[in-house]
């Protein structure tokens, strides 16, 4: 991803809430990287931390963390959302120390965000920013994360192009005033798989880092790419049903799912070896989840792999809620790594 | 529950599982209950501190955390769960104290137990762990989790009695053998709304504690009933697409989700209030999650309530995986309760 920005000339801002570890963002700081996104204000702390010090917190403001942001925004270039003005005029109110706004629009996905052809909106909240002096107005920020439902690089292509033609009519006409305007965009879908991104200076996306089933079904990764699994003991074995059950329930893996052939599928089974894990022949599928328990079909031909008290890998359907549930991660060398949830 | 098993003649070993929090558990203490169940060794030993005695761990045995259960096995009565012979083997080898052990019917749920007409599995396990040295055995053990799948009373007390039934064909065999057998069974739709458990010696319900959505839409419980709500702060409205952001998705809410008209509900609005909440006339719904977005459909005449930066509730579609998910609880009174997950 380091690569492809450079490559078409974009800044890329990595959004960390994926794996929220200050050991997993040192790998970025390796390749260069300077700036992040983060989804509250807390987890842009925690990211303050182990020096990082460019943070946009890629959320509509919640007001009722004002004074952390202030003190967070006395120790780094804290760059913040909004979408109404009635938080604005809030957060104003609030803070002593200017900070950084960014003005979200919804390009179709239709989550935060002021919509795309709702120009009158979208100039009264940038004038209104401008006229006050408690901000910066930075430019725009939008997630295409309409590609979430696209099947193959067509569609995620196809999608991602009217979601930046509807971000381009929202904010274009702004470049002439704020030479300086940064539009900040990103959806691991299409940056994975797109090239074009015209009207865009930021590319943001954050679930590259690990991707999933989920970003595999999409057409964004390979499955070879997936580079998190949970392992999981095997506590029950039933041959004649052609079952096996994991200790590993809704608790751990969290409840998302993919649909396959009508079916729902919780993750995949893959097995764990000394250098990372390999796959079997056929996908062995969870298919239902309980709160600790997980159940797997499995072929009576790979029964025996399921021992009793054996770890097994479960790929994640979607690896960002996995690894907020799960807390930490260990390493393929067994070294441990911190999640800001595991972290006290 | 607890003047219902005291009606019923039976007893109560609450799970523990939904709550994890041992000021939570002084409540049951003050109803005089003392034997627990719970879904891990950890949990079990997380409760052990709070002064609890007699521990259920009611999810066939984890073989990796032998080294905790000897532990623990010597600080209070621990009863495991096992439901088949490999598990069983191995256990035994790893032990240096006696456990009590339940084998786990399967009654229909299909998740772990062996299935209730394999009746050769069962007196083949039964065997073995009478003729170990390493084990007492003590009973069964069943959930009836078929039950959340039904839809009102007469729906529920139909496949309560069809698993029952099938209990009590698995296990009354063994009773006059073991005059002190004690077969332990518990859902909370059947515990909550049925009166005829024979067969059963012990009620085991859990999420009875706080309820849920799911439990009403089961017809285990009134809307009224549900003790646990999300709060979570308004970040965005959208009065002309009718339409609210609160910050709480997936991460912090689970993505379960209820049916209701085709349409996936992840939470209900209420409106916190002194006392606890009230809740609006029309149901207000969480329609869609993102990792830290809920999206709620709100009608006009309800757009003032949701003012920017307010703590609105949102009633969870499955208390138990929302609980695990918040990590703390904060009682009507301001007071914090603690949650295993975020203890330390």
């Amino acid at each position: 991803m380091v690569e492809k920005s450079h490559r078409l000339g974009r800044e890329l801002r990595p959004h960390f809430k994926t794996h929220q570890s200050k050991a997993i963002g040192e790998w970025f700081k390796d390749f260069g990287v300077h700036k992040i996104a983060v989804s509250s204000i807390s987890m842009a702390e925690y990211f303050s931390y182990a020096g990082w010090d460019d943070i946009l917190v890629a959320i509509p403001v919640n007001l009722l963390e004002t004074e952390l942001i202030s003190r967070l925004s006395r120790k780094v270039e804290l760059t913040l959302v909004v979408d109404n003005l009635e938080s604005l005029n809030k957060l104003g109110n609030r803070l002593d120390k200017r900070v950084n706004l960014m003005v979200e629009i919804n390009t179709g996905q239709d989550r935060s965000g002021i919509r795309w052809d709702r120009a009158e909106h979208i100039a009264a909240l940038v004038t209104a920013i401008q006229e006050s002096p408690t901000y910066t107005f930075t430019g725009f920020m939008a997630h295409g994360g309409q590609t979430y439902a696209a099947r193959g690089m067509e569609d995620i292509l196809r999608l991602h192009e009217q979601s930046l033609e509807r971000l381009r009519q929202a904010t274009d006409s702004y470049r002439e005033e704020h030479p300086d305007l940064c539009v900040s965009y990103g959806d691991t879908p299409a940056c994975s798989v797109a090239d074009q991104f015209d009207g865009v200076d930021e590319l943001r996306p954050g679930n590259f880092v690990f991707y999933d089933l989920m970003q595999e079904q999409i057409g964004a990764c390979k499955r070879s790419e997936i580079a998190v699994a949970t392992a999981c003991p095997v506590i029950g074995k039933y041959p004649e049903d052609e079952k096996v059950i994991l200790y590993g329930g809704s608790a751990q893996l969290s409840k998302d799912f993919i649909v396959e052939n009508d079916q729902r599928v919780y993750g995949k089974i893959v097995f764990i070896t000394q250098k990372g894990w390999e796959f079997p022949e056929t996908d062995l599928n969870v298919v239902s989840l309980s709160q600790e328990h997980a159940k797997v079909k499995v072929p009576t031909e790979y029964m025996h792999r399921f021992e009793c008290g054996r770890l097994v890998g479960v790929l994640p359907a979607h690896s960002c809620l996995t690894a907020n549930m799960m807390n930490w991660y260990r390493g393929l060398d067994g070294s441990h790594f911190d999640h800001m949830l595991g972290s006290t």
